[in-house]
């Protein structure tokens, strides 16, 4: 099978390179450090990767950029960041996608917790998220010859201890659960579902 | 209680309006028809129409334009009509008018079921919807002086029967369901809510 991953250089991205690349070809795309380069906010640069890459069976996401910062200072402009990254950035990956993927291909996207339970200082996640989520499942009636769409969404990532402080309470998600969940996904038979790995 | 009504000439916003002004200082607002004249996808427009009314109780919005068309149409240009209008234009409602509200005052947004019950070319409004709908949820952690905010998510609407062809099988929702629903979420004492009236 011939996945594209995007964000590959980050904590998720390079868990999910390095345990799907044993048994597929895994094709790593990121802003910058892989040899395909991409630029989710922008439409001419998901075009262009997809025009390099050509035909694929699954596009998997875990690149969204978001705001993260004090609601006071929250304006149109710092909201711009998730709407232009984790939200756009990926509906874009699928719009333009859909037009090279092959037949039963499938699309994987990234949400998270933050959906329903948010937490001070991310409401650009949550609502990028929410977009997200109810757009995977909108697509997956959309979508024909047999692709499908899900969306893996975990709480606070293990290996982002950073974040803990963010998130009091929440359970890590382990790299291993963030690894099913993406499988379910993309070796799974679902469409227009929001997986939760744990 | 002084209530802005924003998008007041619209099936939804004229209903609640004459509901409403029987007991509250009612503020109509629309891009056009009204006396208080905004356009939900400039923030200046935004802001001008928070300092021409100056400090309010509640801020209903009725107003939610999204791209309706079939799936292959549907690109990046066609998806901004819905994320300009129904999503950042909501939150840019919010946002804005945080500094303008009176202390206990709220905010009531309209959302639909389309958050979770998609329906061929509606795939922008379901992302709208599901963004609000997070947001809300993210919103009512940050907000102080007990100001509250909740979305309104009914069906199709009993008085837009040109919708209905589109949601086979959607039981409408009454006028009345509906003003109870806005009646719950402005009079009521809850926040963080996605309101079902139905």
């Amino acid at each position: 099978m011939k996945i594209i991953i995007v964000g590959a250089t980050g904590t998720m991205g390079k868990h999910l390179s390095s345990a799907f690349e044993r048994e597929h070809e895994v094709i790593k795309a990121a802003s910058k450090g892989t040899d395909i380069q991409v630029d989710i906010t922008s439409t001419e640069s998901i075009e262009a990767m997809y025009r390099q890459i050509g035909a694929f069976d699954a596009l998997i996401c875990t690149a969204g950029p978001t705001y993260v910062g004090p609601w006071k200072k929250m304006t149109d402009n710092e909201f711009r960041k998730g709407v232009e990254g984790k939200l756009m950035g990926q509906i874009n990956l699928v719009l333009i996608g859909q037009h090279y993927i092959n037949p039963k291909g499938s699309f994987s996207l990234i949400t998270g917790a933050l959906t329903y339970e948010p937490q001070l200082n991310f409401a650009n996640a949550s609502a990028a998220n929410g977009a997200v989520e109810a757009f995977v499942r909108a697509a997956a009636i959309e979508l024909e010859n047999g692709i499908r769409i899900n969306a893996v969404s975990p709480t606070v990532i293990e290996d982002s201890p950073h974040y803990f402080s963010f998130f009091p309470g929440e359970i890590p998600v382990t790299m291993q659960q963030l690894e099913y969940g993406f499988r379910k996904a993309v070796f799974g038979a679902n469409t227009g579902q929001i997986i939760k790995p744990y």
